[in-house]
């Protein structure tokens, strides 16, 4: 039987910046089944942390709502499950606060690699990214919303993983598909 | 470059008969995003066809309301790949009619392949199935709503995959992310 890890994976889902249809720089409005699909995957696969990155006030509130409904209220009774999943959600400002909580947690400051449906001459492959995560150090791994994280993000990352390819050319996943996807492939079997 | 194959694949989004909490048989309520997530990935991996099973006739009405909004109303000049995904859906009472359908389609009648979070003794791997589909026969991939697909579904089923096991032991993964996972794990790379 192999040895099982538990990479310091953690993972971020960002409503600011990224971009909108016209390629503006926008925050983009929370999505309430992200939150749950991204903290099951993330329960199921073990990674250590589900940061949420929104700058607005009301969405952060409406984040908070939701994490609370079900990780103490009503919907933790009537789904302890659900509960064990949101209770990984933590909600920041911006994607350098993150960086700060996962090294003030204790986890060391991340390296951070970014997501995106479009090739990169700096991509890494899958395989070169499971063998990263066999080693000590954190990383975050930085998906977007709306039309996808802003260039500026893209540019400052410590790596940028390839696309999800699937037989057809077509790449318009949900974000909630390709988080279950990657994370399936770095951490699944 | 090894040879790129699509295989006879359908998918099935089942309302009817799936179970409740409590393990009564019932017919579930549609999810909007379920129809969007799934139909996106069977759209990226190439499969044949997306059925949605509901007997219950103003949930057929919505499913058709949010196809035609996508295919052919606003939503489809806003987001044509949107479009393209959803097209592929096909509204029908039964998983027979669903059997007939893939026939009368051409594809020939399917082999029936079922999904569950629980081990089964009867389990395939997915190894297994990998090699199954590059075979000519048609397979239908039916996936349940709410808490799984009733037992005589699962009966009465040619075939049934091994769940998805992540790292955890945590296996309440989102029917959303169930999907791509599969589909990713058997067509994709």
């Amino acid at each position: 039987m192999k040895k099982s890890f538990t990479p310091n994976l953690h993972v971020v889902l960002t409503h600011y910046p990224v971009m909108n249809k016209n390629g503006d720089t926008i925050a983009s409005a929370i999505t309430n089944l992200d939150l749950h699909d991204i903290a099951r995957a993330a329960k199921t696969y073990g990674v250590k942390s589900f940061y949420v990155v929104t700058p607005l006030l009301d969405q952060k509130k409406l984040v908070h709502k939701i994490v609370t409904h079900w990780a103490t209220g009503a919907g933790a009774q009537y789904n302890p499950m659900r509960c064990e999943a949101l209770e990984l959600i933590k909600i920041n400002d911006s994607l350098d606060e993150v960086r700060d909580d996962i090294a003030n947690e204790g986890f060391g400051y991340p390296k951070t690699v970014v997501t995106s449906a479009k090739k990169n001459s700096r991509n890494i492959y899958f395989n070169k990214f499971r063998k990263l995560l066999k080693g000590d150090s954190a990383y975050l791994l930085i998906f977007g919303t709306a039309w996808g994280l802003s260039e500026e993000i893209i540019q400052k990352a410590d790596y940028l993983l390839e696309p999800i390819e699937g037989k057809t050319g077509y790449n318009h996943l949900s974000v909630r598909s390709v988080v279950a996807i990657i994370l399936d492939r770095l951490i699944g079997r």
